[in-house]
């Protein structure tokens, strides 16, 4: 197990796992059961992108100059302050003879694995990127462990359009498992259903038979949530304001899934969720002892859930989602187009 | 709703729930929905008052200059650092006219809220806590709002005991509900099986049905845990280092509940837990991020529960559970007297 997790590639601190590390060991050469690619796009985090961005007002130039000096120093774009990280595109250059990935050279792939664990190289300075969108050209070499997560891209839809769906691709699947736990009259709420996990979470909600309820922060987000026909219901509230939210809300949800990428959504949720629902956080900025006390402060009987971005199979669920709701794979492209 | 929790005694920032506030105003003048208390002891937070003592190396008079600190600027003790609080117990000094609670003026009771969302005054100084050891005997008062929850004290057990108990009431009561959720075969792993919280989820977790695994952190800590026979089998392992874990566990669990106080614990975890099974994450030190990507990282099919302090019974399930195990309730007794 010690080698399929990528153990020999943490410098410091000893005895941690890749992700839990400050510094892996990016270089190119590779191990029996690990896999180098030749990289093509990272996909920032979109809570890591926004940290940056808002950290030096806007300015393209210092958030690239800042995400080179994060992955210089640390051998993997994992941002500090957020956490976070992200996960990228590329091709396939060398499978060590033992990996268990099944992938040759020349493979077009993208990681579902976090970039907060992947030792990543980049050589071209990220010369073609203007630091003004959380998808970033690039050249460099990235490394995958043994017991890694990889989806080949699918023919039918553009590499960046497949990056940004892998990228949430946890949050479809994981909603769907949990839609179907509840027996019947399942109502979801979804907070940032505009967004690209949210948009997605929608659809997989609606398709498993809840019913859904998106909440957008403004009137723009609003007018698109209802022309692509995505939710039951469309209501605009600062998914920061408890208060704010449990109106917007109405009858409180069996489930409630959040993904507003802003510190202070945990309140919010909870209120707004039934006794015996579940809220499932999605959002890398959520912090766990808000959502702990939060329930306990609100005599909140709500079952909590971390947003694991792994749940078998999560891939082609999402990109199956998007094939079968065209309206979510406009959102999604016009996301794309309008960087 | 609003006001039935709390909103009209948060200071800044405006509109978010008293739990989210940086100030709270402590006045004990209550309105009508609200219950003053007399206050008798306090009890921080395991990772808050490590954190402080930690910070103070131990010295127990500016750890105290720091708890009065806290308390006067915010209006209630909530630790900046780790952000979590603790419980208090005291006496009802007066119930507001629409209070649903059902208390009345002598009532002996612990709040089963979190520190930090009670407003808080202090009037004594601390002047009888040495600061070296998380139960503080306190003069002041405390405010509860409508939507909150208390437990009258039972007579059958010391305050102290009592307040220990029900501190980390939700950690057994959860275990035994996700115990219950799953059919036949459970097993159920520990990390910090020796103290408060996993001591109650051990017992509950066993009379639910499951095998248990305690992992602790040394040879004393498993001599008291075997001592009391409180689970099935009892491993030693740094629960920081997931590989440790890993191997101390042997066969993943099914089910596996983070009691150890300390950050760094979130992967041990993860990779000690079955396909299929859940982890149940007690610990304020837990990192949501470090949570989420490891568990995507790993490729990891487990389900992440943030630890909710409220289930509703909880106090009682606790309770009774020191009654039905003797063990139990001769650990926490030690671990009182042992302050």
């Amino acid at each position: 197990m010690s080698a399929s997790v990528g153990l020999r590639r943490v410098l410091e601190p000893a005895g941690v796992l890749p992700q839990a590390a400050w510094r892996l060991d990016a270089s190119p050469e590779i191990a029996a059961d690990e896999v180098r690619i030749a990289v093509k796009r990272l996909n920032l985090d979109a809570a890591s992108f926004r940290q940056l961005s808002e950290k030096h007002g806007g300015d393209g130039a210092a958030v690239r100059a800042e995400v080179l000096e994060i992955v210089g120093t640390r051998g993997k774009m994992h941002n500090p302050v957020t956490g976070s990280g992200g996960m990228l595109i590329g091709v396939v250059e060398e499978a060590g003879s033992e990996s268990p990935l099944g992938l040759k050279p020349g493979d077009r792939v993208a990681t579902l694995v976090s970039l907060t664990l992947t030792p990543l190289r980049i050589t071209d300075a990220l010369a073609g990127w203007d630091g003004k969108s959380e998808q970033i050209p690039a050249e460099g070499t990235a490394i995958l462990f043994g017991r890694s997560v990889v989806g080949v891209l699918p023919d039918d839809l553009a590499p960046e359009l497949a990056l940004a769906v892998y990228d949430v691709c946890g949050a479809p699947a994981l909603t769907d498992r949990i839609v179907r736990e509840y027996e019947r009259d399942v109502t979801v709420t979804v907070l940032g259903g505009a967004g690209k996990s949210g948009s997605l979470s929608l659809a997989a909600a609606r398709l498993a038979g809840a019913r859904t309820t998106a909440i957008v922060r403004d009137e723009a987000e609003a007018a698109s949530v209802r022309e692509a026909g995505l939710a039951d219901a469309v209501a605009i509230a600062d998914a920061r304001n408890p208060v704010a939210v449990a109106e917007a809300v109405g009858d409180p949800a069996t489930i409630t899934v959040v993904c507003v990428d802003v510190p202070g959504c945990e309140h919010g949720a909870i209120l707004a969720t039934a006794p015996g629902g579940t809220v499932i956080f999605f959002s890398m900025a959520t912090s766990f002892p808000a959502a702990a006390d939060g329930a306990d402060g609100l005599a909140a009987d709500v079952t909590m859930i971390i947003g694991n971005g792994y749940v078998p199979g999560h891939a082609e669920f999402a990109v199956d989602l998007l094939r079968r709701v065209p309206a979510v794979r406009r959102l999604f492209e016009a996301r794309i187009a309008g960087h």
